[in-house]
């Protein structure tokens, strides 16, 4: 049964939850009185199509639905997940649940807002059990994070079912336990941020010499570790107790501006709002949404090998998103998009990555005849490639979404030889063929060793299958 | 002619300065009257030396000697450049440079210091001129960031040397134009860290929960575009202007804790450490720096494809590093640490990694010939593979240095074939062999295309020259 959901409000914010939902196969029913917001949301949708099937390593399910609705109410009627992503003002947000409750009594209504207290939001409503927040980070179809925060008259059985949606969405719900306003990020980041504006503002650096400040150093560090374990480390073998014995006593000089605002007079928004456009040198919006959507899924993507922070958020979603392969020749044993990291110089996929692709594919077979990461891993027994020939037919590019099929052409005692097709998927053309023998290994002497009776009988059985096509 | 560099201080930072230099092909000495220095010192070289490598896709120079020496004098004389990592108390470190002076009068001297200004480090030197303040971050070997600040005596020649050197060192020099206490990125980290004490402080969330606040979300934002970019592309079409209007107000409520600071008794530093300790879930600081290098690693090397960031950086590094190959039989096409993103399940690299060196090999056919970046991008030629075998006769493991040799065997008209042997640097075994037959080919038509006369004749010179062989 497809899931479906309504979202009003379709900014930034609520055109990045169309993207998340619609993209893992839920329909979706957006209301936003903006005459423009068909163009925004599809402008969103777009950057969204491109980028977050190049995250997961498997394919993502069928589009869900996304339907502009005339009015609020149509949107929201008979819900069972209505998302707020209306602008940051108590009133306004009210209202709309007003318009909400007067038209769906039970649904779960999940505020965006970055630091307005649920128990706040709530205060008016019918229901208020039903109101959370649930509060995503741009651009919502790649960062995994979204903070749950449940008011003071929340019932906290919508918490516990918001987390499974989230998590079943690719995000990390991350339960805010204590109400406050701006929750924990944006605490961290409103720190980070008011600091950066006074540098600015007293011409101590540009925007973009303060950029640099982070993203050569601490950010990368930011990017798998928070502040609290980075410093941990930094601390070398005393830890953060030897950190806070070094670096404590500085919080108190202090070197930070603690005691004030910089006055956001039009003088000093112009000032800050130049050097931002100086700083993207010429870049438009749109182009710098690429690069930066190209960094974040190379960067999550690097951390799904070591399955750490975001890199294990995307490989738990490919669990929940990939199918097992049936027996019957062709096998599909890749259906997946070729991610922007996968192409070269030339503009396509790199030779290299269609030895990955195949490679991906005979794991596929591995796991179908029972020598899956378990087996590598406990049994300490494994089958490596001894020699492959790749002929490459078509150029793949970026974006592409192919599939590859996989016969298991010979199949007896210590060998597996595999002849993989990669087709595309949109008109089937072979991009690509490989012809790869495998022979069953001890991962402890590193040699060549006999399969245990069970797999050697499921390759046969795959062999003979595959033969008769 | 080596350079030389000497490091008063053998801790966290003054071990990571050392493997940076020595790494880099610098000869090193070190004091520090820890005795436990040299243990520690061996324990981060240990780290870079594993780490380091893989960030670049070239081969590092022959590393430079790491010489521990008995005295500070013995260390400082006749260097020229002394970088000093000693404990963050101005009166240790004029008396380290009093030291200095007695024996060395024209080095530069460039503290480390995390913020005292160099103003003060340098008010009672003999040739204050000379000293600067080079502030990297932790890990040295890895973080590309330094923050390099002049004091009010400073002879601003020796920043612009400074710049040259760090550049040298695959480093992003960041020049503080405005001297001020915490320079810029410690004001940034510093408002971080002080919220996040007090979140912890007071209850609202772990020290694992306001990592992940980070981590999962604003974190992967910053590893590439500081808090200004990373704003001014959350405003949507409105840019920074928008954030200003929306979340300008915000910071005036105020969500964060802005007029005091946590108080560090000995039972909030214990609460502090501990959760530190709980968020580790039983990794000590050896395995969490294994994970966090591993990751910053990925993370710098996904941005090297789009050239942005810290993979730019990573790129200039490697074009210092580069070597142009020899035409004589058996070129050098490939000298390289296997990196850890290119190891798989087994253990060992990816069979796909096989298809990216041979690959990468092949590039430096192409750029010996003529057809090199400028070719693609400028004339619109290339050559496409169409046809490779693989051999894998042995295991490659991450951390290997393997060299690849390469004997153009067919170069006519449209055809390059090129005949791969990978062997492990230590000992000559070949490891594997591709035999990769290319096609010259129009980027306009995606077609085969003669190549130009200038190109034939360097392929066609190749092909005699290595048939020799």
């Amino acid at each position: 049964m497809t899931k479906s959901a309504c979202i009003v409000g379709g900014g930034v914010i609520g055109g990045g939850w169309a993207a998340r939902f619609a993209l893992n196969g839920w329909d979706v029913r957006v209301f936003d009185p903006d005459p423009e917001a068909e163009r925004k949301i599809s402008e969103v949708m777009t950057n969204a199509r491109r980028a977050m099937p190049m995250v997961v390593d498997v394919a993502l399910p069928e589009e869900g639905n996304v339907t502009l609705c005339a009015t609020l109410e149509e949107a929201a009627e008979g819900a069972a997940l209505i998302v707020e992503a209306v602008p940051e003002r108590v009133d306004i947000k009210r209202k709309v649940y007003a318009q909400i409750e007067a038209v769906n009594t039970d649904g779960i209504i999940a505020s965006s807002t970055s630091g307005i207290m649920p128990s706040d939001l709530q205060a008016e409503m019918a229901h208020p059990g039903r109101l959370i927040v649930a509060h995503p980070f741009n651009p919502v179809y790649l960062l995994p994070l979204v903070e749950l925060v449940a008011g003071k008259q929340t019932d906290a059985a919508h918490i516990e079912t918001a987390k499974k949606i989230y998590s079943g969405l690719g995000m990390y719900p991350l339960h805010c336990r204590v109400e406050i306003e701006g929750f924990l990020s944006d605490r961290l980041q409103e720190a980070l941020w008011r600091e950066a504006l006074w540098l600015l503002h007293d011409d101590v650096a540009t925007a973009a010499e303060i950029d640099a400040a982070i993203a050569y150093g601490p950010g990368l560090r930011w990017a798998q570790m928070g502040t609290m374990q980075t410093f941990h480390l930094a601390g070398g073998e005393g830890g953060m107790r030897a950190m806070l014995a070094m670096f404590g006593p500085c919080l108190k000089w202090p070197w930070t501006k603690l005691m004030d605002v910089p006055e956001l007079t039009d003088d000093f928004v112009n000032k800050v709002g130049d050097q931002c456009d100086t700083q993207a040198g010429g870049l438009g919006p749109r182009a710098l949404e690429t690069i930066r959507d190209d960094n974040l899924i190379g960067i999550i993507r690097s951390m799904k090998r070591a399955n750490w922070g975001a890199g294990a958020v995307a490989r738990a979603h490919d669990d929940v998103l990939r199918e097992v392969p049936s027996d019957a020749a062709p096998m599909v044993t890749q259906d997946r998009v070729v991610p922007i990291d996968w192409t070269d110089i030339n503009g396509h996929m790199n030779e290299g990555r269609y030895g990955q692709i195949f490679s991906d594919a005979a794991e596929a077979v591995m796991a179908a005849v029972g020598a899956d990461e378990a087996y590598i891993t406990d049994q300490g027994l494994s089958y490596f490639t001894v020699e492959t020939t790749v002929k490459y037919l078509a150029e793949t590019h970026a974006g592409e979404r192919v599939v590859v099929h996989t016969a298991v052409t010979e199949g007896r005692g210590k060998k597996l030889r595999c002849f993989h097709e990669m087709k595309r998927a949109s008109d089937g053309e072979v991009m690509a063929t490989c012809d790869q023998l495998m022979l069953h290994v001890s991962l402890e002497t590193r040699r060549t060793c006999e399969p245990p009776a069970d797999v050697v009988a499921r390759v046969e059985t795959l062999a003979t299958l595959h033969a008769k096509e």
